[in-house]
């Protein structure tokens, strides 16, 4: 059996941590703001399958007092994967640790790999409605399986982590890398930063005829750039699937949108930067996400000015 | 010698209107709101070049007590176009008259010209700084020149109108019509909707790296559109010295921005619509300019929702 490490204790840490040391699992959880909370309280997590408390759970207020461990699961958000993220890591991975990057967009485990060419990654695409509703409570509505692509982990082990996850209750699947990331920057780049842009929801933009040609249009953009890249998997058919789907859900408020409205910073450079600069490189352009990206840019300076 | 009409009693039209009275033309104003006013107390125009005054103007409330004249001077905005403009000129165009669209955009004269099949048009491009600042009451702060592009105008009749223009004081030129129009388009395309779409004025968007090079792209978009319909004299360098003299500018919100400002109809149509389709229709794409069109008809939808 793995042992874990939780980065980032908020929804998607704190209820897949949550899962994995329910089970039974060496947890090892870092948390912030949580941590005199979580030492007397626990973890609480409320959810559609079934609400739990865990009353101790191993929780660290820095990494540096963490042990090292199999498995370091990551849900930070990516504007601190450069100058946070490598020295969180740095002295609770192993020779064989695993990171699994729960986290949106492109070039996430390029950029690790840069820093840490010996770790194993793995990129997880979580499929789940979970809040952080207050201190060590997470509260978790709907869905909740996760998906994960092989970037750099050998594949023996990768089929264990695999095995592993699926022990402890967490539904997991094994997915083509490139290809289940770019399939998620297909909802995620047009919806993400049109609803700041044009500080609006995913349903207004979808009942203007203008705008939800828009989306599309830039859905078919990044279907595109995923097809230079080689995921040929990925056809127009998608894209209507993921217009229909957004058609069918309740007005919604993507991660950017709410890190704009609580004067967070976004995540323009892997939603948008990466993937836009991957795709040049293999002479594909994106000028209508390009367009967003900038206006994005001018949105965040204009926020710190 | 010439007689005039002057359409839309604004900072154009009640400036090029006044110029051509004062040097003693038979000149006809439309005034809507400022009809009892201008009847009492005249046009008063503050000017760099010398104030004046005309104690008595022709003016009419409504069209249809107006003479047919030579001329017709038109300042309204391009959203009237459509529903208002033919039934303005119905009543007050002879077999041989001349009008002359002094308003932003593309495909002015053509949509003109096919409800009116026999009349002479001519666009009119003003470089004035001139605002309306009260009833009968116009303040021309600087510039005043006024490019002239034959769109359908017999070109003995035209050089007779140039050379009336000119006799009256006004610095008037002829210009080749096409390239005119596209040369405005290059300044107008990115900084009219760009103010919109981000709430903000022209010296933020080129103080801020991505929105600069954003703001060169559409430019170079525009120029792309003219090349791909004939206008080769338009050149890159074209777009660095409106770069240039954008920079040179004090911060300025361009028209548009104004009309959303004051929850005005923006003219989306004319500035945005026409000139991608006409572009379109020769095969070239505009696809950040497409995108910023469908911003502005989303913005407008929801400030009239």
């Amino acid at each position: 059996m793995l042992s874990y490490s939780i980065i980032g204790m908020g929804a998607i840490g704190g209820y897949y941590g949550g899962r994995l040391a329910k089970a039974g699992r060496e947890v090892h959880f870092l948390a912030h703001s949580d941590y005199q909370y979580v030492l007397q309280n626990g973890l609480r997590v409320e959810s559609c399958d079934g609400d739990f408390c865990l009353p101790h759970i191993n929780a660290y207020a820095t990494q540096k007092d963490m042990p090292k461990t199999d498995v370091i699961i990551v849900g930070l958000k990516s504007v601190k994967n450069h100058d946070v993220l490598p020295e969180l890591l740095r002295p609770i991975v192993h020779q064989n640790s695993i990171v699994i990057l729960i986290q949106n967009g492109i070039g996430l485990e390029d950029d690790l790999q840069n820093v840490f060419p010996g770790l194993q990654i793995v990129a997880g695409l979580a499929f789940i409605c979970s809040a952080k509703v207050g201190p060590g409570h997470v509260s978790h509505q709907c869905y909740g399986s996760i998906n994960l692509g092989n970037y750099s982990c050998q594949q023996e082990k990768f089929e264990v982590l695999l095995q592993d996850m699926t022990d402890a209750g967490i539904q997991a699947a094994e997915v083509p890398y490139l290809e289940a990331r770019w399939k998620k920057a297909v909802w995620n780049m047009p919806f993400n930063g049109m609803t700041v842009a044009l500080n609006t929801s995913t349903d207004k933009l979808l009942k203007n005829p203008a705008t939800r040609q828009l989306i599309y249009d830039q859905m078919m953009e990044v279907i595109g750039a995923a097809n230079a890249l080689g995921v040929n998997t990925l056809t127009s058919e998608f894209a209507d699937k993921m217009m229909q789907m957004t058609d069918e859900m309740v007005p919604y408020s993507p991660s950017m949108k709410l890190d704009f409205d609580y004067h967070r910073p976004m995540e323009i450079e892997y939603l948008y930067s990466r993937p836009i600069a991957e795709a040049k490189k293999v002479g594909f352009e994106m000028p209508k996400l390009a367009m967003l990206e900038a206006e994005l840019k001018f949105i965040e300076a204009q926020l710190n000015s």
